[in-house]
C-alpha cells in the first residue's frame, strides 16, 4: 500500500521532500496550506499543460485532424481556461454560461461548441449572437432555432444517442435508452434530412457515452457506433462531415487499484476505427474531436483541509474543515477521493477512520474505513483529484463560504480565486422593508 | 390521483383558480413566471408563519417552557429569518456563517445555539465573541474551548449520540452507531464531568435523530433515550439543566401517498414523555427544545421552471430550464418532489414521463415515470416543497447563475433575491497577469 501510494503521487506531479511533506511543482503545500488557510484548493499548471499534450500528440501522432474540445464544466477557473487556450484546446461548452465564461478567456468563438440539453430560445439566441457552432440535441431544439435564425446555409451539427453506455455511476452513464441525451440513433438520418430541408448545413455529429472510463472497450464500442450512425445518414443525405465528435468520458485513477489509461493506445485503437469508419463509409476526413474533462484538469489540482477534530465514537472520526459543500463527489456519487497526510506523507498506514467534513449532515464524509497514518488534530490532509467536478459543483451550504484557489507554477504561487467572506452570503438578497428590524 | 392532487395543493395553501392556473397567495404563478422569469423560487410568506405558530401552539398547549430553534441550514435567505424573528423562533445554527447570518437578520444572540460540527478553534473563538452559547460535539471542542474562553462558568451544552436514528434517507439518519455527531451516549456523564472539572457549567443537553421524519415512534424513542442520559448525567454529575434540545428531523409529506405528521398528537405524547422523565429523574422545569427546518419552510416555497423542449427519445423527456444545480435534493438523494403543471392544474394526468433539467448530467432529473397532464413546451411546472435543502444548497454548477426568489405575502409579491448574472460567475477570480491574452 506505501508503495502504491507513493507511486501515485509521483504520476501527479506530486512529491515528498527531506521532512516527510507532500509537495506539488517544489511547494511545500503545508506552507500554503499556513500562508493561506484552507480549505484550498491548489492547481498545478504544469499538470494541466502536460495533460492536454499528452492526449493531444497521442491521437495527431495518428490523426491529424484532431481536435481537444475541453468539457469546462469541469473547471472553469478562468485562469486554467487561460492555460488551455494557451496550449490551443477548444471548448466544450454545456451551457450559455460556459459559453460566456470561455468567451472571456479568450477562446475564439469558433472554437467552442455548444452542447446543450434542454435549452430555451434565448440561451439559443444567446449562443447564435457570440457565432458558436450549436450542436443541437434534440428535434425540439432544430425546429426552435429555425425560427430564430435564418436556416439558409446555417451550420449546426447534432448529438446522437447510440445504445452504448458506460461510466463509473449510475448517473454518469449518457448514452443507451435511459438517456436524456441526443437523437435516438434510428431517427438520426431523418433529423438530418429534416434539417437540410429546412435550409441548414449540418457539417458534424456527436455523441457522448460516459464518464469517468479507464477501459478503452466502452469508447471503442462508441465510435464504431458513432461512425456507424454517420455512415448511415452519409449513405441516406446530402452531406459532408466536417467533424464527428467521439465526445468525453476519459478516466483518471482515484483509487490506487484503478489503472491509467493508456493513451497511446488508446489513441491508437481509436484513430484506427476512425479512419477504417471514415474510410468504409466514404466520409473523407472530418475532423475528430474528442471532449476531456476530468482527464485535462481532474489530477491536477488537491483540495488541502485541516484536521480540526479527532473524535472516537463508536467509529474513529478525523474531522477537517472542509465539507461536501466543497468537493461533493464523495456525498453525491460515492466516489473515492485518495487521501494523503500531507505533512507525515512516509508515514505507515495504521489505522481505519473515517474523515468526516463539517457539513451537519451525517453523508457528509471524504472516507469511511480509510486506512491512513496515525492523525493527530493539526495535521494537513490533501484530497487527491480535486481538479475536476469539485469547485465547478461546491455551493454555500451550510452558510460556508467558497475557499479560495491558488495556482502553482513550477515554485511560483498565485491566487486565482479569493476566498469567499460572510458578506458574499448576502449577495444579491433583498429584505422588503416592512421585515426590517 | 386527481383528488389527491388537489388535497395536496389545499394543503400548502396553494390553489387553483378558474383558468386551471396555480396561485399561491392569491397571485396567479403563471403571471409571476412571466414578469420574473424562471427558475424561480417563490415562497409564501404566510405559510412560514402559520407552520411556525402550529408547532408553536401545539407544544405549548402542554409545556409552557418551550422553544422552536429554527434549524437555518433549510434555508437562510434573509428575509425567510426575518419572518421567523419575528413569529419569536430562536435559532439552530450549525456554522459560523450561519450565527452571522442570524445575527444579521436580528436574532438576539441568546436565541442562538451553535451547534457544530468539526469546529476548529478559530471558529470556537468567533461563535464566543457573537455571545452564542455553544453546544459541544466533542470532547475535542471541549478541550480546544477550554483554552480559548475563561471556562469559570462559562456556560456550554453538549450534544450526545443516543443509539436511535431515523431519517428519510441513509444520509439523513444522524443517530447511532455509523454517526460522525456527538457524544457517545455511555461517556455523557464523564464528559459532563470534565466540563464541570474544567470550571464550566454546562445547562444543556442536546440530541438529534434524523430527518425527515413522519412517523412519530422514532422520535418518541429518542425524547426517551435523550431523558435517560439528562437523568444519568445528572444523578452522577452536580447540574441544572436549563434545556434539553430533541433536536429537529419533524418531516412533511413529499408524495401524495405520505400522511402529515399530527403535530398536536405529536406535541402531546413529546410532552407527555419529557415531563414524566424529567420528573422521574428530578430534572426540574427545564425549557424543551426542537429543532425544526424543513417543517416551517419546506412546504412554503415552489420551484417554478418552464418545460423548453419535450423530446420523444427511448423514454418521453420533459425538458426544462431548470437542474440539479438549482434543486439538488432529487439527484443526489433520490427525493420524490411533487410536480404540477402550473397552467393546467385541473387537467387528468394521461402519461408516464421523465422530468430532465438542464444540467450536463444523466442524473439530472427531477422525476422518472411521474403521471402528469399531456404536457407542451412553454407549459409551467411547479415543484412543490422547495422551501428546504433547495435554493441553500444551489451551486453554480454548469456556469448557471443561480436563481431568483420571490416572497408572496397575501397577494404582494416582493423580490427577496436578485437573479445572478453570468458576470456574477467571476466574482472573486483574479488572472495572473503572465497568463492573460
Amino acid at each position: 500500500m506505501m508503495i502504491l501510494l507513493l507511486v501515485i503521487i509521483m504520476d501527479l506531479n506530486l512529491k515528498v521532500n527531506e521532512n516527510g511533506n507532500m509537495t506539488i511543482a517544489n511547494v511545500d503545500v503545508n506552507e500554503i496550506a499556513m500562508d493561506y488557510g484552507t480549505p484550498l484548493y491548489v492547481i498545478d499548471e504544469e499538470r494541466i499543460r502536460d495533460n492536454y499534450k499528452r492526449v493531444f500528440s497521442a491521437f495527431t501522432k495518428y490523426y491529424k485532424k484532431f481536435r481537444v474540445l475541453y468539457a469546462c464544466k469541469a473547471n472553469t477557473n478562468l485562469a486554467v481556461m487561460r492555460i488551455l487556450e494557451e496550449e490551443g484546446s477548444s471548448i466544450d461548452a454545456v451551457s450559455p454560461g460556459e459559453v460566456y465564461i470561455s468567451l472571456k478567456a479568450g477562446f475564439d468563438p469558433k472554437r467552442i461548441l455548444f452542447t446543450g440539453n434542454n435549452v430555451k430560445d434565448n440561451e439559443l439566441e444567446f449562443v447564435d449572437e457570440q457565432g458558436v457552432l450549436i450542436n443541437l440535441d434534440s428535434i425540439s431544439q432544430l425546429e426552435r432555432l429555425s425560427k430564430i435564425v435564418n436556416p439558409e446555409n446555417y451550420k449546426i451539427s447534432f448529438r446522437v444517442n447510440p445504445m452504448v453506455g458506460a461510466g463509473h455511476h449510475k448517473h454518469c452513464i449518457t448514452g443507451g435508452v435511459m438517456s436524456k441525451f441526443g437523437i435516438k440513433e434510428e431517427e438520426a438520418a431523418n433529423v438530418y434530412k429534416k434539417a437540410i430541408d429546412l435550409g441548414f448545413k449540418p457539417i458534424g455529429m456527436h455523441a457522448h457515452i460516459g464518464s469517468g472510463i479507464l477501459d478503452p472497450e466502452p469508447f471503442k464500442l462508441a465510435t464504431n457506433a458513432l461512425l456507424d450512425i454517420a455512415g448511415d445518414v452519409a449513405s441516406k443525405v446530402d452531406i459532408d462531415f466536417e467533424f464527428l465528435d467521439l465526445g468525453g468520458g476519459l478516466g483518471i485513477p482515484y483509487t490506487p487499484e484503478e489503472k491509467i489509461l493508456d493513451i497511446n493506445k488508446f489513441a491508437e485503437e481509436i484513430t484506427a476505427i476512425f479512419k477504417n469508419k471514415t474510410k468504409e463509409y466514404g466520409l473523407g476526413t472530418p475532423y475528430l474531436y474528442i471532449e476531456p474533462g476530468r482527464y485535462l484538469v481532474g489530477d491536477a489540482s488537491v483540495l488541502l483541509t485541516r484536521v480540526n477534530t479527532i473524535k472516537n465514537s463508536y467509529r474513529k472520526f478525523i474531522g477537517v474543515d472542509a465539507g461536501f459543500n466543497t468537493l461533493l463527489r464523495p456525498a453525491m456519487y460515492d466516489s473515492y477521493h485518495h487521501i494523503v497526510v500531507a505533512n507525515k506523507v512516509n508515514n505507515e498506514e495504521v489505522e481505519k477512520v473515517d474523515v468526516a467534513g463539517n457539513v451537519c449532515e451525517s453523508g457528509d464524509l471524504f472516507a469511511r474505513d480509510r486506512m491512513l497514518p496515525k492523525i493527530e488534530e493539526g495535521d494537513l490532509l490533501a484530497i487527491l483529484n480535486a481538479g475536476a467536478y469539485s469547485f465547478s459543483m461546491a455551493s454555500q451550504y451550510n452558510s460556508r463560504p467558497r475557499p479560495s484557489e491558488l495556482l502553482i507554477n513550477n515554485g511560483e504561487v498565485e491566487i486565482i480565486r479569493k476566498r469567499e467572506s460572510y458578506k458574499d452570503l448576502f449577495n444579491k438578497q433583498m429584505v422588503p422593508k416592512r421585515l426590517e428590524k
